[in-house]
């Protein structure tokens, strides 16, 4: 009997290897209420960052808006990048710095402005402004929310603040959102 | 010299006093990094409630997505209501239940479903979708960061889920716009 039931065994274990592949990017058989904690997390290759979609258009079908859940170790941050999307930030832990240049700045975002931010604290950056978030605390991580609106986020990065809008480099699709959302066509730079 | 004194001192108060009108709906003038703590925090008549626009598209200048944060006394909780927008909540504290009745049930929302949430919890309701939280937790508050699409928010309420999705009532704008959006024509039904 040692056979069938190894058969029985191995094959339950495909069947269930590929629901839970054909789950990774579908909103079907997830629960209503998530446990954040429970929810999938990864640096993506990227030294110091722990990224966790809390609500995501691939991963949990919304269209409109997107949730994530963002932990920077101290001395690491975010690209320097932006996107045509809103977004916004709630600082739950840490501390940090916001680096923001209007996009309107001649032809390159240019020295960007410098803002403190602290646990508690919110800050929005405008559609198509150049951005970079930073925890300059060595001592502590620096966690935040993150809304974006029009998911899936198209980021534009710049190696530095001085490099040509035109000469940002598309990362799409970002991440976070490679497995679920492959061969699709670039989209269209609005800068 | 009492005289003119007391004018400069009474003009300068009417000064400051019609920036202060002129800038309680208006994005000009604000920090990029707000204080959430500091941020105007109102019950609106309502119970229990405590309601903080953290980034507000009549208060901020965002046209995309909404973040409030709202806190729930033991027993408070939002009205049966439903909404043309996504909606994302992020439990931060303590514990209460979603009640959530598709749109499409037949002509009113109907008997909802009934979903535990809890501190560190995440779920989202969609587009349509008649929807109640409260705080069914009789020992501590509830607090929740919530997340809207389409800002401001429309919103129509239901007395019980028995109600036809006809006869909800609009509620427009909400109590938070209300200082900022006053005689704006009312939405139309998308139901």
């Amino acid at each position: 009997m040692a056979g069938p039931s190894l058969t029985i065994f191995f094959l339950s274990l495909l069947f269930f290897c590929a629901i839970s592949e054909a789950s990774k990017c579908s909103v079907k058989g997830l629960p209503e209420v998530r446990n954040i904690s429970a929810l999938p997390q990864s640096n993506y290759g990227r030294g110091g960052l722990a990224h966790t979609t809390v609500a995501g258009s691939l991963l949990h079908g919304l269209k409109e808006v997107e949730v994530w859940l963002q932990t920077f170790s101290p001395g690491s941050g975010t690209p320097i990048h932006r996107h045509s999307c809103e977004e916004v930030f709630v600082v739950l832990k840490g501390s940090g710095t916001l680096y923001l240049a209007p996009a309107s700045h001649e032809k390159s975002p240019g020295k960007p402005q410098e803002f403190s931010i602290f646990a508690n604290s919110t800050f929005h950056i405008p559609v198509n402004d150049a951005h970079q978030v930073r925890n300059t605390n060595e001592h502590e991580d620096l966690q935040v929310l993150v809304v974006i609106s029009r998911p899936p986020v198209k980021v534009f990065t710049y190696e530095n603040w001085f490099v040509p809008h035109a000469a940002a480099k598309l990362k799409f699709p970002y991440y976070w959102d490679e497995e679920c959302l492959e061969d699709e066509p670039p989209p269209r730079d609005e800068l």
